[in-house]
């Protein structure tokens, strides 16, 4: 049995279950309110965050690690290209996503708006609320950039850098703050990425007091 | 002819550094004010950010992506295991490293500390330093954890995640900001990688204004 401590709209842990999923490895997700720093939890995972995978009787954390073990456990379908070349710009492109995105937008957004309301730690401060808005719109660009030369964000076939840009963009449209008209080739990445089986679970999250607006699920948007 | 752009304290210069030395691939080192933006820096790496790694006629960005590719194209001697739980194992200590111990120690005390005054962009806030030198204790005791354990970080050969550890300790150790008493583990672990020829050109490393403790580069210290 697989096992899945998460929040719903963490975008590691999002990445994590578009992973799980694709391979067809099916998991029981457990929502996980990390911030009240349970004891059982912290000895789970030190670190005091999410996601945390229960797999193969070990106990695995950081996002990144987690995607590379279950890529080299269940190579197929592959999330990783066989080239060298094609493995390196994969994992810039997480990392991107994962520390450059994430600072600039997501924490910004995501962050200001949902967990500190969540995790009761204040008001959303519109000074960053403000850049990360306006920062999205550089990145929107550069992934619409990306997408004139490839069909995929790294290349010509489906890899974990799509997911990882999917699961930040996904948990940010949740609260509609994805502008879908900036960038046709983003439009259409999308709407590809989303129309996957792998992604249904991630479309019917429910935050209480956040409801999705009605786009979010809807595989025409 | 390989040229590294960097800056001399970063802990993800310094571990691409490593790499780099203990695979035997020289390499011009080029000192690049990225805080300036130059449009030629930004032209090689649109991230604006330190390390850039110009290699096989191609620009490289993030730190833990070209590390991997280092060792896919160079994988004697190994800095990765052969087996995939000791692989999770380096790529989750590098993530701690990266992620977690950047952001509670390595930002509060050495940013605080140098990159302000050497970016010029005021002074260091106390109420961070302070949190920084609590938290470098509680990283020190997980090391020392682990090295009860084991003989380095990840397992019992030298990898990544002693390199990324090293990095940080190393430009920590820079501004004294690392209490070698505290754990006997830690200190010989540290004086064991410390002593590697890869090391060398950290521990010559001189920054203006910041004239290292003497036993910065003291193999016994």
């Amino acid at each position: 049995m697989i096992r899945l401590f998460h929040v719903p709209l963490s975008p590691f842990c999002r990445k994590v279950r578009l992973s799980l999923a694709e391979k067809k490895l099916e998991v029981e997700l457990v929502e996980e309110k990390y911030w009240e720093r349970s004891t059982d939890f912290l000895r789970r995972n030190p670190a005091g965050k999410v996601p945390v995978l229960k797999i193969d009787g070990k106990i695995l954390t950081e996002s990144a690690a987690i995607c590379e073990y279950l890529e080299e456990l269940h190579p197929t379908p592959p999330l990783m290209p066989s080239d060298v070349d094609g493995r390196y710009e994969v994992r810039r492109l997480v990392s991107w996503f994962d520390d450059k995105f994430h600072n600039e937008v997501t924490s910004n957004l995501l962050y200001e708006r949902v967990n500190k309301k969540v995790m009761g730690s204040g008001y959303p401060e519109s000074a960053r609320v403000k850049a990360g808005a306006k920062a999205i719109k550089y990145h929107l660009d550069y992934l619409g950039w990306l997408l004139d030369q490839r069909r995929w964000l790294a290349g010509n076939s489906m890899t974990l850098a799509d997911f990882a840009a999917a699961a930040h963009l996904s948990a940010l449209d949740y609260i509609s703050d994805v502008d879908w008209n900036r960038n046709d080739n983003v439009r259409e990445w999308y709407a590809k990425i989303k129309s996957r089986p792998a992604f249904r679970s991630i479309l019917a999250d429910q935050v209480p007091g956040f409801p999705p607006p009605a786009h979010y699920a809807d595989l025409d948007f």
